[in-house]
C-alpha cells in the first residue's frame, strides 16, 4: 500500500468504487494521473490524462472510505460542414433540439458537505467559480437531486478565464446546459433537464428549438449568421432524448475573437489553437458558397484577428510595458480574493491585486495577470535578437 | 565491434576521424542518429538529429577506411524586426553583404568518384539534383578545389520539391550561395566565393550590394518591397569575411505564398509552419508603421493565403478527384526518371509517372505525388463525419 500514505487514499476500496484492479490504480496514480486537489479540497482527487473509461478532469471524492465520482464534461465533437454533419450523426432520429453554446467556462457544481462547489474543466476546485455559484444556485436542488450533477457556463463579465463581454449581462453568471446522473454519467433528457431547472429558477442556455432534420441544417445556418453579428460563440446541437452524442457549430466571428485575444499573447498562443480555428474558416466558407464580397470579409476577419493584436502587443511592449491580462472578479466574501490569487499563483501564474472597491453586497478588484512569455520574446525582437 | 556488420562501418576509424570516442559513435548509431544511405551511396551516412558538434544532415563518406565529411548547411536564423537585428548581430563590423534568399531547395555538391553529386539538406543523395548538377557545373572547379563543398538553391521550374514559377528561366536551375572548406566547415568569404564562381561559370545568387550598417536597414527594407512584388522570397545578409553568422529577412507575399501551397493539403500543413509565418507578418506590419489601407492589404493577403487553397481543395474532392502535387522533371537520362520515382517511393510516397516526352536533348515527364491524407480527410468531413 505504497500509496496510501501519499495520497491518503484507500487504495482497495477506492478501486472497488471504480471497478478498476487495485494495481491498476496504483498505476495510475503512479503515472500521475490521478492527483490530489488541497487544502479544503485534499479528499477530492482528479484525473488527469489518460485513464480507461473515465473522462478527463473526472474528479474522485474521498467521503472517509466511502466514495463519489463527479464526471468530466464528455468532448463534444465539432461539425465543420454542418448539412452533411447533421444528416450523417443523426441519421436515426427525426429532429433536433439547438441550444447556444456560451463562451466562458465549463463548470460542474455539486453539494460537497452542506456546500455548492464548482469544478473547472480539470477537475479543480475554483474558489472564485464556488463562492459565485453559492449565490447563483439554490442549494435546495442538491438536496432535493443529490444524485444529479449540475454543468453550466461560467459566462459573463467578471471573467477571470474568458473575458467576452458579448452577453447583456451586468457580471458574471451560471447557465446551464446539462445535467447527469453522478453513478452512471447518463445525462437527463433536454425538455426534462430544462422543465427541472425552469422549476428551481436556474439560468439556462437559450433554447432556439427543435427541428426536423431536413429543415434544421438551414435553421441553424440562420442562427448561425445572427449569433455571429451579435458577436456569440454559436450552438449545440442536441438528440432531445440525449441519446446520441451532440455535436457543436460554432460563428466565424467567434472563433476570430478567440484568435484575437489569443495573438495579444502570441508567444503562447497554442499551434493546435491557431492550426484549427484557421481550418474552421476554411470549412465554412466552402459550405456557404460565399460570393468574392463575402469571401475577402473573411479572409480579412482572418488575418486581422492574428495581426491586430500582436501589432497592439509589439507597440505596448516597445513603449517599456509589461504586458498583462486586466479583469475584474467581483464577490461577496473579501476572503475569497486572496484564496483566488493563491489559487492562480499555484498554476504558476502571477497576479497583482488592486483595490477592493464596495459595490452593493459585493467587492470588485481589479486583477492583472502578468504575462511573462511574451513580454519577455517581443523585448528580445526589440532588442535584435534573432527568431530561432 | 556490433555495428561494424550492420552498418559495413568501421567504427574506430570512423570514430577517430570525427574525433570520437568509439563507444560515444556507436551509441549515436544505435540511436538512430547516424544511418546509411543506399545502393550506389552505401558507403555514404548522413546524420540525423543529435549528434555533438556536426550538423543536421551532414554526410559520412566512407572511402573504404580513410573518410569525408560534407557538413550539413548551418542554420540561418532570421530577423524578425530587421533594424534592431542588424544593429544587435553586426554592431562588431562596419557593412554587410546583402544577396538574395532563392525560393527552391538546398543542396550541396561535391565529386564523388569521378561524378558530382547532390546532397539534400537530410543527407540524402537526390536522384533527380545529381543528375541535374552534372548538367550546371563543371567538374574542373571541383578537380581544382577538391577540399571545397559548393552550397547552392535548386530553383525554378521542373521543381520536385519547391513548386514556384518566379524566376525568369526556362528550368531547374542551380544558384551558389556558399562555398565552404570540408575538413573545417569554415565558408570563403563572399567575395572570394563570387570571384571563384565567377571564374567558373557558375550560376550565382543575385548580389544587391555591400551596405553601411546604418544604412543596411533601409537599403534591406526597399529590396524587400521590390521582391515582395516580384514574388521573390527575400534575402540574406552576410558579414563580408563569413566570421559572424548570416541572417535571413524575408517578404510578406513570399510568406504567403508559402501558406498558399501549404493549405492545398491542410490537413498536413505543419502547425509550426503556420504559426511562424503568421508572426512574421506581425513583426514585419509593426515595423513598417503600416497604415491602415497598407495593414488591410496585408491582412486580406494572409487570409486569403490560408482559405483559398483549402476552399479549392475541398471543391475538388467534392466532385470525387483525388488531390495531387502535381509538377515535370526534366532530365537528360531517361533511367534517372524510374531512380528518381524509387528515391520518392523509399519515403513513403505514391507517385504516378506521365509519358516521358522528348524536349530537345532533354525528356521532360509529370509526376503526380498522390496526396492521401488531405483528400481522405476532406472526404470523411464531406460524408459527415465531425472534426474530433
Amino acid at each position: 500500500m505504497r500509496y496510501y500514505k501519499e495520497t491518503e487514499l484507500d487504495i482497495e476500496k477506492a478501486a472497488e468504487f471504480l471497478e478498476l484492479p487495485p494495481s491498476r490504480l496504483s498505476e495510475i496514480i503512479e503515472k500521475g494521473n490521478l492527483r490530489q486537489n488541497w487544502d479544503e479540497y485534499s479528499n477530492i482527487y482528479r484525473f488527469e490524462g489518460h485513464a480507461p473509461q473515465i473522462e478527463n478532469g473526472t474528479a474522485l471524492i474521498d467521503h472517509y472510505g466511502s466514495f463519489e465520482l463527479v464526471r468530466g464534461f464528455p468532448k463534444i465533437k465539432r461539425a465543420m460542414l454542418l448539412d452533411p454533419a447533421l444528416k450523417g450523426n443523426f441519421s436515426q432520429i427525426k429532429s433536433v433540439v439547438v441550444e447556444e453554446k456560451m463562451n466562458g467556462y465549463n463548470v460542474r457544481v455539486v453539494d460537497y458537505r452542506g456546500k455548492l462547489i464548482a469544478f473547472t474543466r480539470s477537475g479543480h476546485v475554483c474558489p472564485y467559480s464556488t463562492e459565485r455559484v453559492q449565490n447563483f444556485l439554490k442549494r435546495d436542488f442538491f438536496q432535493d437531486h443529490p444524485d444529479i450533477i449540475v454543468y453550466g457556463e461560467m459566462a459573463g463579465p467578471d471573467n477571470p478565464y474568458v473575458q467576452k463581454n458579448i452577453y447583456d449581462i451586468d457580471s458574471l453568471d451560471f447557465f446551464v446546459f446539462d445535467m447527469r446522473y453522478k453513478d452512471t454519467g447518463e445525462p437527463l433528457e433536454v425538455c426534462q433537464r430544462r422543465e427541472l431547472g425552469e422549476e428551481y429558477g436556474f439560468n439556462q442556455v437559450r433554447l432556439f428549438g427543435e427541428f426536423s432534420i431536413n429543415e434544421a441544417s438551414a435553421k441553424i445556418t440562420g442562427i448561425i449568421r445572427e449569433l455571429g453579428e451579435k458577436g456569440h460563440e454559436g450552438v449545440v446541437i442536441k438528440d432531445p432524448k440525449m441519446v446520441l452524442q451532440p455535436i457543436k457549430y460554432t460563428c466565424s466571428q467567434s472563433n476570430c475573437s478567440d484568435l484575437e485575444q489569443a495573438f495579444r499573447f502570441y508567444n503562447e498562443a497554442g499551434r493546435d489553437y491557431l492550426f484549427s480555428r484557421v481550418v474552421r474558416e476554411g470549412f465554412q466558407s466552402y459550405e456557404w458558397s460565399e460570393d468574392e464580397e463575402e469571401f475577402q470579409k473573411r479572409c480579412k476577419r482572418l488575418g486581422e484577428s492574428i495581426l491586430l493584436p500582436m501589432k497592439g502587443t509589439i507597440a505596448q511592449v516597445a513603449t517599456g510595458e509589461r504586458l498583462s491580462d486586466d479583469f475584474c472578479i467581483r464577490v461577496r466574501d473579501e476572503n475569497v480574493i486572496h484564496k483566488f490569487k493563491a489559487y492562480m499563483e499555484r498554476f504558476g501564474l502571477y497576479v497583482v491585486l488592486g483595490t477592493p472597491e464596495r459595490i452593493g453586497e459585493d467587492y470588485v478588484v481589479e486583477v492583472r495577470k502578468i504575462n511573462k512569455s511574451t513580454t519577455d520574446k517581443t523585448m528580445a525582437m526589440l532588442e535584435g535578437q534573432l527568431w530561432s
